[in-house]
């Protein structure tokens, strides 16, 4: 048995995940033109590279269920699309007020705050015109079904909802259960809907859906609490999110044993994120 | 042949908007909690009274269609909760930095400036959630049609682009055809998406969606240019936008004479636009 070579894998739907993205942001055509440069801003915000880990999930659920990689294009660039509008409000100076994200100006600081509002505006809007317009092969039922999967939690009830649960309690959070339910909100909620659009797109059954979208949250939550250990913060929580990160990680493979070696993908980003938690935990630094 | 009698057309289905939007704001439950008051804020946001112009476009496109107010209703709410969206948003400090709408602090001064920029993700995200559960015996194919024109007409083609116009220009309008881009953008492309989704709910054909989102379009524009003369905004282009009043009242009316006597609402709700715009060009108040 050869192993899974996670880097190929990643490197390879990376590569098309931002190729889709590039056609599915508007083009700065010379008829229309660029008012406010509101065009310019949405693509800077988009393609400025970035490890495309909720395209990467949603391509692999979509590839679980028996789906292709151009199946899930549509539903990935709409996650990445939500994914990068929370960014740029998050980052304007009435919330975090971040003045640089990757070592370039963020949205705000390289094109104003007003056209940043309005940055953020169109790509969430453009996220569900993405997806509404769909891949071929795809049902309008399986359509509309991911497109209120992503609304939902990408709304006040997922990643909306979390963000205000992180500016109600900001740094003053004790316990892991709150915590928890923090990064399943402002994080999980993302890969759930992944999880979710991936698998309508690859054609699961309605449980084969419930339980990627299970994969998806229990994976965002993993992922997060390592962030957490790699950034070194939560340090008081550390010994209780590491032994989580296991024990989700355990979850999702159980969820994804039903689909086989065409959820190797799927088990071998789950075991990453164990893994770099671990090689953190420990100071060593994780590839 | 009894005059029809749009006065209780609109009170009806005004009504039957405003309930269907109160059901599909989110609730704010002794357990989910409302942290940062966004729920509360949501409702504030949408439930404070308003025409409901959009959603009765919408409606009276559907009825054209041959469809049903309840086919209507999510699409109704969807394209009031993106006008709404749009205003909290607009109001902010670094857009238009209004304190007061309708007789009532906005959503920023009410709730917090984080917050109101939230609030209006919140209500963006859950128009799409709204609109994907659709409406009994609605076709996933017409629902991701309909998501797709809603997406398009709100985004940087249509309202965000208009918003981002405006900005560009400001004051600075002195020629009809760039103020009817502007409104065009702002304005119209919500009644267009309103007139489209209502015949796509309708189960109208693709020519006559086509048709129903020109008729909205015409419709958006023209009721905007009656507003400014109402407003007293304009008044150097006043004489041209009474003109081009008349002559999109005219080319709406061309549109919807396919539908005939099932297209009464909409020839009446033209022609009261019309009436309430010469009415202030003249100095009379309108109805």
């Amino acid at each position: 048995m050869t192993a899974f070579d996670l880097k190929a894998y990643v490197n390879d739907r990376r590569h098309q995940a931002d190729e889709a993205l590039a056609q599915a942001l508007p083009e700065i055509d010379a008829a229309g033109g660029d008012p406010g440069r509101l065009k310019e801003g949405m693509r800077y915000a988009v393609l400025q590279g970035g490890k495309r880990m909720r395209p990467m999930i949603t391509i692999a659920a979509c590839e679980a269920a028996g789906g292709s990689v151009t199946n899930a294009l549509p539903a990935s660039c709409a996650l990445e699309m939500i994914h990068a509008y929370s960014l740029v409000h998050d980052d304007l100076p009435a919330m975090d007020n971040d003045l640089e994200r990757r070592g370039r100006p963020t949205v705000h600081v390289a094109f104003g705050h007003a056209q940043a509002i309005l940055i953020g505006d169109a790509l969430l809007t453009r996220a569900f015109e993405v997806l509404g317009r769909g891949a071929a092969g795809i049902s309008g039922d399986r359509i509309a079904a991911a497109m209120t999967r992503l609304a939902h939690h990408a709304g006040i009830h997922g990643m909306v909802g979390g963000q205000a649960l992180d500016i109600q309690h900001g740094q003053d959070i004790h316990a892991l259960e709150l915590l928890e339910r923090v990064h399943a909100l402002k994080t999980g909620a993302l890969y759930a809907a992944g999880g979710a659009m991936g698998a309508l797109c690859g054609g699961a059954t309605e449980a084969q859906v419930r339980d990627l979208e299970a994969w998806g949250l229990k994976f965002g939550i993993a992922f997060q609490h390592a962030d957490d250990i790699l950034d070194d913060d939560q340090q008081a929580l550390r010994p209780q999110a590491l032994a989580r990160v296991d024990q989700l990680v355990g979850e999702c493979d159980g969820l994804a044993a039903q689909f086989g070696v065409r959820a190797e993908p799927l088990r071998a980003l789950a075991r990453w994120v164990a893994d770099r938690a671990h090689a953190a935990a420990a100071g060593v630094k994780a590839d």
